[in-house]
């Protein structure tokens, strides 16, 4: 577009908000309280649990595995305090939601193979993810869980490439 | 507010655009794909260039402070050109400018402690900052510089214990 790209999933969401401001509903809620709570906890999970879910996958060693999975429900459970339900903002549809979905969709890679639990993760969380993954929207746009399993395999065995393994290999942001 | 803090400095400077649309000039342009551009590169500036400021102001060894230090010019030339000039977004000064002013007024720190010049990120650096720390806006805001000697002496001798050095050391999102 104009000969530069857009990136960054959740600016891409904001995006289209802007862009296109007729059709409802909206992802962002329109009192500017509720909007800006809305952009601090979808950068919560940009910036808390996405790195806590990779790390879980990428970690080796038993000990590591089981210390990101614990900081992984730690940042969890900080979200789902704040979650009204059925969604987060009650219910609307936000960016939250649209930020944590592919994390949801994919969360059966942390239960096979690094002793995850939604129960682990307490009540509200199995109720808010169990809202998440079968929402329409959700079911028409994911892939299919061999997809996953490919993709994750080299996470897993952390023989991943990719500017994400390598941001969180040297600690940086993805 | 309401009971719930709000924070982030990005975040806010996004409340206050939507909680008080009335006053002019607006720090996000009206176009959406502009709006989007700018998102991207204030996010550039709270993911890269604000990280390899403060990783340089910690290291310790000689070698780790240069090699930091590049990595900073690096990220400074990514956004430099893409500044249209006199500010980011041209005649607008936007979030971008925003974000990037705090780490302009106290680059004299790593100018001091670790060998950084602006003359060395390029013309372009040296115009752009030269605009940036003389705006009326960020003049009327700015500390006294020995209030930044003392803040930073603890981060110059890796001895801070905020919690934006412990992320640092942790390699956690700031």
């Amino acid at each position: 577009m104009r000969g530069k790209a857009l990136y960054e999933s959740l600016i891409l969401c904001e995006f289209f908000e802007d862009a296109f401001p007729e059709p409802i509903p909206h992802i962002l809620p329109e009192d500017p309280f509720d909007r800006a709570q809305v952009r601090l906890w979808a950068d919560h999970v940009g910036k808390q649990i996405v790195p806590a879910f990779i790390r879980t996958v990428m970690a080796q060693e038993p000990e590591k595995q089981k210390q990101n999975l614990e900081e992984f429900y730690k940042v969890v459970g900080t979200l789902v305090e704040n979650v009204r339900g059925p969604y987060f903002l009650g219910e609307q549809f936000t960016l939250v939601d649209i930020a944590l979905v592919p994390w949801v969709v994919r969360d059966f890679v942390l239960a096979e193979n690094r002793g995850y639990s939604r129960e682990a993760a307490g009540q509200k969380w199995e109720e808010y993810a169990a809202k998440l993954e079968v929402r329409k929207s959700v079911l028409r746009t994911q892939s299919n869980n061999k997809h996953y399993v490919e993709f994750y395999g080299q996470y897993l065995r952390n023989e991943a490439q990719g500017a994400m393994a390598k941001a969180i290999r040297a600690g940086r942001p993805i």
